[in-house]
């Protein structure tokens, strides 16, 4: 089925305990493309600038992507996020944020993209992913990333859009800030109480938590020898979700369990290295093998 | 089969974000008791002072426990350890000690305990683990807990009592330090090759990872929304574990990873409320209930 992701793509420059990439293939929407194109064709609504390198377009476009709703702005540059790791790597420091064409751009949903049945929202003003929710006709399937800065600036509009979405992904620091909960159990299931059918609390290293109505469901981790960057993890680990919920068509809770497993070996695959160079090298069957193992190690 | 388990049995004076609780019953022994008395019959060999409450003797016994490993030292005071948990409450800071009876005491397992079969060597110094060990006859599954001060004043007898033991559990933290590995998978794996069978790094409330020959295993901690004191913890999960395998009699990697989704439970009842309360009012039946949920919890 047809899957909506709105989000960035960008240049990354990261720097890390094990080693540094300047202006490497980074932004939200990107890395969820990469972990999602092993499941589903999918549509881009974003923006970049004159000096985004056609071949990645094409890449994007031999992955599935459906790139009628990329914005290729003539007269700015790409958005460009600057940031370094430090100690256990669990918070990336931005050292710099140059938003160039992001800046000025307002996401719109083209016609075409608006019959989609799975969306998603990543971070971003949640006024846009208001706006966004609001042109897509029909009932999909609706999952929304946010972060600090708009839980902390924009709370009234973020209350909304947990009235309107069907799912939100988000960090443990986030669930906390959103709740006022240091508990994250009570954090996730202060958060359903706001609107949504599910909430996954994603703790990088340590897993993710699982709130819905049937209870709270606990998934560790694969467990990895090399982490060499995290950035893009959460944004991997809801295109797997999301690209295994398109794929099948499905939106109840089995569906949802599955898709975070695939959604925790996506992200896996992201960390492993800089920027979507994992993807680039790990196959479609190499994925499944992950995921296999993923089930295995976790089967207790 | 017999279950026999040398360590401490104490007063903790504690204080948490929760509340506090003045001299009440501690120890790495009577946590592991605690939790494994759901399963099995024990044998402890430990030691008390004149002043510990004849009471908590007879309860135990109503457990399972043989005292007849029990020294009642009337002429000293019970060990006791005064702590406080700050902030995410994931390590206690030491404000006291007395070690009282516990510094002039030499553990010798008595002869009628000396066919145990299985062994649960609470963190000691390691010549005393290795000691212990030696007076058991047989071939008994020997599990091993450490501590920070060991690895770091000890390690030859450390390593010496790795390649005697069938498996050690540990903490992250602990794990880290004895291999100088960040990675825990690394460090798992690191500890693997110096002798024991199988390794459980006890990740707090992210749960634990299994290495074993058969690959690395993750599970979460149990979802919990209250946690009050994480005294004696890791010895709940230990008692969990061993008392589920000693009642099997079972030492394969299946029942291994059994006894960890219920040493798993046993950890998150003790972490409830100070000392073992949580344990007086939690019957078998809920334990089983609760790890009902627990599986429930973590099917993915």
């Amino acid at each position: 089925m047809s899957l909506l992701v709105v989000g960035s793509v960008a240049f990354d420059t990261i720097e890390t305990p094990f080693g540094k990439a300047e202006r490497v293939l980074g932004g939200s929407a990107t890395f969820f493309m990469f972990a999602a194109s092993y499941f589903t064709p999918q549509r881009l609504v974003g923006v970049v600038g004159h000096d985004f390198p056609p071949e990645v377009l094409r890449e994007l476009e031999e992955r599935g992507v459906d790139l009628r709703g990329l914005k290729v702005d003539a007269d700015g540059k790409t958005f460009h996020w600057t940031g370094r790791y430090e100690g256990d790597m669990n918070a990336a420091q931005t050292l710099g944020v140059s938003l160039n064409v992001l800046g000025s751009w307002k996401a719109t949903v083209p016609e075409e993209f608006r019959d989609s049945e799975f969306v998603f929202l990543a971070n971003d003003h949640p006024q846009t992913q208001l706006d966004v929710l609001a042109s897509v006709r029909g009932n999909p399937l609706s999952v929304a990333d946010t972060r600090d800065f708009w839980i902390a600036e924009e709370p009234a509009l973020l209350a909304e859009l947990l009235h309107r979405v069907d799912g939100l992904v988000l960090n443990e620091h986030e669930a906390r800030l959103l709740t006022g909960e240091h508990n994250l159990v009570r954090a996730g299931a202060g958060i359903l109480k706001r609107g949504p059918e599910f909430v996954v609390v994603k703790k990088g290293e340590h897993g993710a938590l699982l709130f819905c109505g049937e209870g709270t469901f606990a998934v560790p981790a694969c467990p990895l020898e090399e982490v060499r960057d995290p950035t893009g993890a959460g944004d991997a680990f809801a295109g797997g979700l999301m690209g295994y919920l398109a794929s099948t068509g499905k939106r109840s809770l089995e569906a949802i369990r599955r898709g975070i497993t695939y959604g925790t070996v996506t992200a896996s695959v992201a960390v492993e290295d800089f920027s979507v160079e994992p993807f680039r090298r790990t196959s479609r069957q190499a994925l499944n093998d992950r995921h296999d193992a993923f089930l295995k190690a976790i089967r207790f």
